[in-house]
């Protein structure tokens, strides 16, 4: 059949669930925008700028499990790179697309605006080679299998890729297969599938204290139900790296809690260290879900567990799908008796009677541990919020959306956004710094203008709280304008009404969350706290951060 | 000599008349900040993102010859890519400093937070070896050699440099030479520069009609007054590209107005088209500079000066630096007798008395040009205000900043807050519009914080209009959140005065100036203008642009 390019690539986005694309327009893209704007089925969401876009898509593809941006070349793909290699660290399905200069003049080389006029046109894909699993130059001649090819790539590696779309392309008709292609996994290799399911059942049924140890992969692969089952059918404990709070609900029969080193619950930290079988979900240990690298367990325990292969007593289950492995060793086990794991009891605590004094962190977020509702999805920084969260239980169904290992700061208000109107029958809470909310907070008018509701907690402490605890706790590059946040949204979208207020007591968070609750609008609540309050869990990791950094020459030191 | 890597980067920075150094902390430039902090000769200013440090660094570098940035590895130096690769495509010296890892950490490939956790730390250098003219990953071996070649190359070229400092290196302490070195021009050859300047001597005075055409080449090499000098002496016309607008103050004898192909003065294209001798002063003829490419002039007129070479019919003369081939030039027509070129005459007008009608850019406009004083600093978009000031005569000693090549929008903002920093004693003017300033406008808050003072004219027009004249004028994509503007400086810094206000008629217009004037404060007025009122050299940029990118598959027939 025949169809246009820019069709082509808005019918494949459909096809593979993507809604909403997010963007700045361009010269170059805008004739896709064009097409974009009297297409039913995918909408365009016009961002302040293209990190913050970049950012939109990571979060959107967190909850729909693949998401786009669009952007011009030059100017807009290197601003949103990024956003596009936190989607690569923490594994977010991102298309990017970059409206591109007419290949006529991509082929003459000719001197253009948004290049270095130098007539190389190599320099921005190098780039993206470097952050993205896939990348191509679309032409009338390869457009018809590299498109799809790209979506299948991010789909099957929850990575991004790159499409450079150029603008005399958008309008020129291709012949295309009639039947429209949806991005699927691959398919295991069905002997390799039964030798890996026979070994890694003889494994667990050899094993004396096994445990099941996942990463974002669970989540990524919608592996939840399958790692449950495998669970309870063989009584093994789980628990969760850090980048995977809440894949596993956390009232699971056998959940052990977070496992991050040394930092980890005393009794999670000793049933690692002394597992002869660590069933290992795509587990990545990386400094700062590690305490760093404080792990413990024995190397010879491992058994590797990735998306599309096992590994096992180093011999190698190549072409054999995570899903397929678990479904095939829990068909071999069928006639296994029933076992009983059972949930890890809840820390019974009560909270203090509301009051004048200033809030703190500790009471602050025993606040938020009961405000926190099931099926919430809560967006949380690499900072003091993720600490929190990361050591306070959730209810079922929370989602988390954070960036442990990429770590920028910037990163949650726009991810907000895309999270939102992937799943915008969930209530979204935001937790976000003072100085993370100054990088993208000009974001804060597109929730607005796309009428969005979320709960916005803006932790005011006065600057970079985890640097002051790396280096520096009074120096000035920590300290930040102090900004009237409460009067922004105000600013931002004087058409639309939100609800916003500053509280320092807890008294004050007491009464803006009871008014919260009531309203119909965007809720701005700007907590402040104390330059150097910061959950416990943080300043561990601090320290450790500092001597891993700066080592022998520790300027603390002279601080 | 022994000093720290640290204090040897502070010192050669210094050395090199860098005092104000831009950037975002992060736990891996936090010892090098630290150092800073206790430095009395350079400053680092907190920005609110790694962007606007890289924009910022750039327009420092721009009024003060070179500048300087420090980001963190990862998620810093990425997100400030694009400000970099501009900075490349305008040449500027823009010396870009990421705080790594430490060095044990990237020679073990440990899996590491702002990193896509997979041990390899070669992608981000290769991202920067495609817009940056030197990089180096400093170690204790190289730093003495690596560091002062890195601020040479920058020096020399006038483009961007990427400095990798890993952590754990700042304290370490090197041997250096006890004699401090200052960043210099090479030297000629004397025996090419005898026969280069021989050459073209002969050249001009064989030529019938010879002109002088400039290029940013011309203000970044401090080649304004020789280039004068040379014009004066035989009676050549000059004029400049638009990238060079400024450059050649615009009341020298025998300036003929700035050059872009047929939208020039049609006096000026038919001297262009007529001449047999075009002394080209680095000039790079660039779609968004020539109209698309419609210049009109004999390549073989063309004698191609660059910063070092000569380059005549045919003939290469390398190591020849144009203040030498200039002052060597002159030296030999010492005998030559005086010449006489006029001034171009002023285009007389007489502005309208300022009443109750809106104002459109045309009355807007003209009120600047007489607003506009000698030795103002012009910060200016690659929109409709670019386009303005492009088609108006300036006063003598005005610098006009701007990206007419890579044209980022977002850029001005925070270049604004770099070039007051470079030059304090001057008035500096920003145009800016309004899709542009909800890119960066976060940086208001640190022109407010560091006490800065400038006359920020904000064209509200209700988003992207140079879009909307390329493509789909009233598509939603080329809409905008209405922030209240005149309201921001106040969320943004509270405790700093300032003084903005909206207008919307030529007599708000004329008591906001006249009220700016008595102002001691940042002064911001927004000016609202119909959404499709533009100067009219932009209609015909943007017509051709439309024709250029989407050529036959023309996507306005269906608009």
């Amino acid at each position: 059949m025949k169809i246009t390019i820019g069709s082509f690539i808005l019918q494949q986005l459909h096809a593979a669930k993507v809604a909403h694309i997010y963007g700045v327009p361009g010269d170059y893209n805008l004739a896709l925008l064009e097409m974009i704007e009297h297409d039913p089925q995918v909408n365009f969401i016009g961002n302040c700028n293209e990190l913050n876009a970049a950012y939109a898509a990571d979060g959107y593809a967190r909850l729909n499990g693949i998401g786009a941006l669009i952007v011009t070349y030059g100017v807009g793909d290197l601003a949103a790179l990024s956003g596009i290699a936190g989607a690569y660290a923490e594994s977010a399905a991102v298309i990017c697309i970059a409206g591109s200069p007419p290949l006529h003049a991509m082929k003459s080389h000719a001197l253009l605006h948004h290049t270095l006029a130098d007539g190389n046109f190599d320099n921005v894909m190098n780039c993206f080679k470097q952050f993205t699993v896939a990348q191509a130059l679309i032409t009338p001649e390869n457009a018809a299998t590299e498109i799809p090819r790209l979506i299948t790539c991010a789909w099957q590696q929850k990575k991004p890729v790159y499409l450079q779309l150029p603008a005399d392309l958008c309008d020129v008709e291709i012949d295309v297969p009639d039947k429209l292609s949806q991005p699927r996994l691959p398919s295991s290799d069905k002997n390799n599938l039964e030798l890996a399911a026979t070994a890694l059942l003889t494994r667990i049924n050899q094993s004396k204290q096994p445990v099941i140890l996942v990463d974002q992969m669970v989540e990524r692969y919608q592996l939840q139900q399958l790692v449950i089952e495998v669970a309870q059918k063989f009584a093994i404990p789980l628990a969760n790296m850090p980048t995977a709070k809440c894949v596993l609900p956390e009232n699971t029969p056998g959940w052990q809690g977070g496992y991050n080193g040394d930092l980890s619950r005393p009794e999670l930290f000793a049933l690692m260290a002394e597992s002869d079988c660590v069933l290992s979900f795509g587990v990545r240990l990386v400094d700062s879900t590690t305490g760093y690298f404080s792990q413990q367990f024995a190397t010879s325990a491992v058994v590797d567990i990735q998306p599309y292969s096992l590994k096992l007593e180093n011999i190698a289950y190549p072409a054999v799908t995570a899903a397929d492995l678990l479904q095939t060793l829990l068909d071999k086990a069928k006639n296994t008796l029933p076992t009983t794991l059972t949930p890890l009891p809840h820390s019974e605590y009560k909270l203090a009677t509301p009051d004048n004094s200033l809030l703190e962190h500790a009471n602050f977020w025993q606040r938020m541990n009961r405000f926190i509702q099931p099926d919430d999805v809560l967006v949380v920084e690499n900072g003091t919020s993720g600490a929190a969260i990361g050591a306070m239980r959730m209810p079922e169904g929370v989602t988390v959306v954070n960036q442990p290992i990429w770590g920028s700061i910037g990163y949650t208000l726009p991810a907000l956004l895309g999270a939102m109107m992937a799943s915008p029958e969930r209530r979204h809470l935001l937790f976000i710094g003072d100085g993370s909310f100054q990088l993208t907070a000009q974001e804060l008018s597109t929730l607005l203008r796309c009428g969005q509701k979320p709960i916005i907690f803006l932790i005011n402490n006065g600057g970079y709280t985890i640097e002051r605890y790396i280096l520096g706790e009074s120096s000035s590059y920590n300290d930040i304008s102090p900004w009237n946040y409460a009067k922004l949204a105000a600013v931002l979208n004087p058409q639309v009404e939100s609800f916003c207020v500053a509280v320092e007591t807890s008294q004050q968070l007491e009464l803006a969350l009871e008014q919260a609750s009531r309203q119909h609008s965007l809720v701005f609540i700007e907590v402040k706290l104390p330059a150097m309050d910061t959950p416990p869990a943080m300043i561990a990791f601090c320290n450790r951060c500092n001597n891993f950094n700066f080592g022998l020459h520790n300027p603390r030191r002279s601080v």
